[in-house]
């Protein structure tokens, strides 16, 4: 039998949160998906979509009775998200996150997580470069992992009760420590991010190159850049500022390497070009084989 | 009416000559394609597959008789192998190439090219992560951008005979300045393949997280530099190495901006990434407006 839930809130009505009403609807995880989101816009937006049951005006009211309540909200507003529904909250609640950057969410959510209530923080390792209400699908967990990072006191029925729902959306659940879940991730997503953002950002500041042949231009490596570099701003903001050293770190081995090639192209010395650059395909042979992407050509784009 | 040759002799049976063999024979634009490839093991491939009417083994049989003769190996290998097919040249032939980097295949190619050769040097714009004979397809072309940059003093027909060529695979042409190209594609192309080996570099070094995970927790925005990082090293090593002024013009530029972007998150200056985040956003939108990438979600990969 599959798990289900009475009333599941969503607090923030963006691509995580729509997803998840879409996935939970899909396989009938819930019987009631209540919601709430900040903008009076973005709330009828999501009520002339349907894609809660309840859109309340309130987070405290989206809460209410509610046996699991997810924050989908950016990672620096999840503590004062946290302390106004913390009153409010049924006892015996799971309470869970979907932030890209954990220790500074169990930081800002945990002082005000009421006893009885479980509190169990979560990252789906799902996106694209789309925000908002209508962002939603209800496949983007599918064959994704889910990284839980619970307190070592968490109560382990209430774990199994959101990873059953997790893998219920099609999504891999793995248990990490708060503290290597962010350098993993600073190392596979948020110095990535913030690299795409430099590259992009030069390519705007160049005088010599036009914007119009920069955009023309594009196939041939810069345009994967862009789309990393298209992703909310907020968001991203807010994952730097709150993941700061791990992200910092891996930044700063970036570029001692960076510098190390830049030396090699100057000198000419051609075979560590070549042996840097044969090493870098074996990692990529292990992410298609690992099924988190595709080996078609050109990812699959579909030709026109 | 369209374009037509009588020979097309490809010397390189790669990506990209493969992907124009495909093309030229779906469109009908050659009575006979030959081809020559280095060692004796692609030519083999290329002949079970039947990617050419004849392959020789030897690059100078190739061209014998050709109108065109294409010119489809990694850019340090431009000069040398022009050198010996330029005395098998046909009178009133046109010689073309698809290197990555234009200035040094003029700089390599040019003085060998015999009185009574067009030579209309050229870089398709399109490709894949993959390489080899059996990686081309007849799309890879379609809707991409084919640079050209002629001398200018090179014969108007043969420009036009070439670009209707290119039209007819499927591509756009346009005329550029070598150092403008190569100062284009440093931007659009060659810096950003600089920056995603050294990020799959610098994961791979890491003690504290394993490939293991790299590979794992990759689809938030780590893979998307792996595709990029996994394209041939060779081909890779020879941009590098001969398009150095611009690429380590552009890098050198990138590099302040990621001091700048990193001094911000230290400082904890969240305007500041906020406001350069936004603007990074608006040349996605031209991206996706100008047709040269898809706004599906996960670039429309499949979902499993
Ligand atoms: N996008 C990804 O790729 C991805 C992947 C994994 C995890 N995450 C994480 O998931 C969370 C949500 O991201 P998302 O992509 O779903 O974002 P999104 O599409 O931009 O949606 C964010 C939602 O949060 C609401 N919100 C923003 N600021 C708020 C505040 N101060 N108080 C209350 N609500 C606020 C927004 O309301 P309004 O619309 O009214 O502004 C919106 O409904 C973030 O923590 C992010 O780190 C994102
Ligand atoms: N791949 C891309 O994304 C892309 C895009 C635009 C332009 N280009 C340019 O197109 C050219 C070919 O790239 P590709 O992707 O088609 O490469 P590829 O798939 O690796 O094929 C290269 C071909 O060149 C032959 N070759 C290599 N070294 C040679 C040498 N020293 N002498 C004679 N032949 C040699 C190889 O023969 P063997 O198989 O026998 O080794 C192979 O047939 C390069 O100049 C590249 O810069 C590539």
């Amino acid at each position: 039998m599959t798990v289900k839930f009475k009333r599941v809130a969503l607090i923030g009505l963006g691509l995580i949160a729509g997803s998840m009403a879409h996935a939970i609807r899909a396989a009938g995880l819930a019987d009631e998906i209540t919601g709430y989101a900040r903008s009076a816009e973005t709330r009828e937006i999501a009520r002339q979509i349907g894609l809660c049951d309840r859109v309340l005006d309130s987070a405290t009211e989206a809460v209410e009775g509610a046996d699991l309540v997810v924050l989908a909200v950016p990672v620096g507003a999840m503590g004062p998200v946290a302390q106004e529904i913390a009153p409010h909250l049924a006892s015996g609640a799971i309470l869970t996150d979907v932030g890209s950057v954990k220790q500074a969410v169990i930081e800002a959510v945990g002082p005000h997580v009421p006893a009885g209530v479980h509190f169990i923080p979560g990252h789906p390792l799902a996106g694209t470069e789309h925000s908002g209400p209508r962002s939603g699908f209800a496949t983007l967990f599918q064959n994704r992992w889910w990284l839980l990072t619970p307190p070592p006191d968490t109560d382990p029925v209430a774990v199994q009760r959101l990873t059953d729902l997790i893998r219920a959306m099609g999504a891999n659940v793995e248990i990490m420590e708060p503290a290597h879940h962010d350098l993993v991730l600073a190392v596979t997503s948020h110095a990535p991010h913030l690299i795409a953002y430099t590259m992009v950002g030069v390519a705007d500041h160049l005088r010599r190159v036009t914007e119009g042949e920069v955009i023309k231009y594009s196939a041939a490596g810069f345009r994967d850049f862009t789309r990393i570099a298209a992703s909310d701003p907020t968001m991203w903001r807010d994952v730097f500022l709150t993941n700061r050293e791990a992200t910092l770190d891996i930044l700063g081995r970036f570029t001692e390497e960076l510098f190390a090639l830049q030396r090699a192209i100057r000198m000419g010395d051609g075979q560590q070009l070549h042996d840097y650059f044969t090493r870098t395909r074996a990692i990529r042979r292990g992410i298609v084989e690992a099924g988190q992407d595709t080996s078609a050509p050109d990812f699959g784009r579909s030709q026109p």
